[in-house]
């Protein structure tokens, strides 16, 4: 199988990348590097199945040349900064939506049919059922992020009725694990390695969130690929289990044998869009067989111990 | 107040535009005369309350110029065709949500902050459950063009809750009367004016649908504005009633004196993405003390009436 992962040298992108070449398949990566890390395609790029394309889903002729003879696309690539889209509410619509769209016109031409898509559960906005299943009451969307996943998991399924495409949406949780470089862990560590005596957090704390860890949801999203074959085929993908903020704290900070004075913002949501509970329902990727290996704390120990181990990445950003 | 109208030369926003000048308001119709007509503004262009702009959603100077000094902006221009989209699926992007993006910052950027948006029943693909209501479970899209103004809806949503909007969405059946020029009582008409001895029907003519008077759809969207205060509002907007395609055609070839051999097409879908049952549950919007005042079928045969006095519709388009 011949294997298109956009997002290809990111967190994700480039770990799905390493399962699928490991396993047999024929992979090209396909990143801009904006947030992408060369260093993540160290193991790959020694691969004869592998290829990399550097360049951009808003390239719609590199997208459609790149779609050639691919029998899958994993359409990983997208602007994951969920907290800061009112500062530039065009980069969710560009890199998000738009960037969907172009892959969806790139794969039609190219005669491709099978998308995989990376959504999420911010799909949901501030649902009124826990756990949140697939199925829940047509939500409401609270952050520009979401809304711009919302619209491309709208043009798949349109696709898929229009032009006989095949697609897989994962509505994921918070992923964490090694080459984790974006969000709470990640701005905790970073903190308590620049300032060990204190901690600044974002809302009250109490914000109550679930994370998977990546080798976990890799394993439901190959495990999907495998097993289910509806024209779309929607999974939420989390632990069954959620912590606060706090308990995420409490974990990083013994872990790393700290206790620094916690300061919060205040409010039940860290920013605006912040969802302050975050539960799926994982149940209908469960029938398939899957259950997630790492619990969420376990997840979070895993990703300290990679960051310790991975200074260059906070060097990078400074 | 002074309210734009985007799509104000088209069938429903000409009417709005009618009836806001009507009450007092200040209004500017918006609209790229793509495909509405400047003759459904020729009452409103006599106003001294009213002006007109020639230009496109997709051109965020002159909506930004636009939406100086509005209180409320009507977003009903689109792109409303809905059969085609597989042909062209950059439009359903482009015309629908990117330019929907385009009002909503135009609208940051003007300091307006109330917005009214015509989305669709099609939104809920193909539901399970009739009639359907606004929290039906999360839907499947079918079309490019329910697609797109989902899409459009979530920006929205994310607008309200990142910067303070106002959102009224409304969820069309099938709109009908005076000034309407798309549809299937449109191309039923016409093709019995060219061929008054037969008739072709896309799909097996038992597809059952809604429809609605436009002006009991313009009554119920000004009641909303005005009794509903969340900052998202959502209402459904049809009949507490359906018909079938074939009841439709008997209504239109008795009230024209016909009897046409029917050809059907065949299948439960008149095209891909068509959906074989459209039935909104009203019971929001009826809370707020409106009920339509026309049937589907008088709505219909009201149609018929201004089609028959307005030729010059179908020889613009020949």
């Amino acid at each position: 199988m011949h294997a298109l992962v956009t997002g290809g040298a990111g967190f994700i992108g480039s770990h799905l990348v390493d399962r699928l070449l490991a396993r047999g398949d024929e992979v090209t990566a396909y990143d801009n590097l904006s947030t992408g890390q060369r260093r993540f395609l160290d193991q790959a790029r020694s691969h004869p199945r592998f290829r990399f394309a550097e360049a951009d889903t808003l390239d719609s002729a590199r997208l459609t040349e790149a779609c050639r003879g691919v029998d899958v696309v994993f359409h990983l690539a997208a602007n994951a900064d969920v907290r800061h889209g009112p500062d530039h509410p065009e980069r969710d619509l560009a890199q998000n939506t738009i960037a969907t769209f172009n892959v969806l016109e790139a794969m039609r031409k190219s005669g491709t049919r099978r998308i995989v898509f990376s959504s999420t559960g911010s799909v949901y906005g501030e649902p009124d059922l826990f756990p949140t299943p697939e199925t829940a009451p047509f939500p409401l969307q609270t952050s520009l992020y979401g809304a711009s996943k919302l619209a491309g998991e709208g043009l798949i399924e349109a696709y898929c009725e229009s032009f006989g495409f095949q697609g897989y949406i994962f509505r994921f949780v918070s992923i964490l694990g090694e080459r984790y470089s974006h969000g709470h862990v990640f701005d905790f560590y970073g903190s308590l390695r620049r300032n060990p005596s204190q901690l600044s957090v974002l809302g009250n704390g109490k914000q109550r969130k679930s994370y998977l860890y990546v080798q976990d949801c890799l394993d439901a999203i190959l495990l999907a690929l495998d097993r289910a074959d509806a024209a779309v085929n929607i999974f939420n993908l989390g632990t069954d289990e959620y912590c606060e903020v706090n308990d995420s704290i409490g974990w990083i900070t013994s872990t790393l044998g700290l206790t620094p004075r916690v300061h919060y913002g205040g409010g039940e949501r860290g920013w605006v869009g912040d969802s302050p509970f975050i539960f799926l329902d994982c149940g209908r990727i469960r029938a398939l067989g899957w259950k997630p290996r790492l619990s969420i704390r376990e997840g979070v120990i895993r990703t300290l111990d990679y960051l310790a181990g991975n200074p260059w990445l906070f060097e990078a950003r400074s």
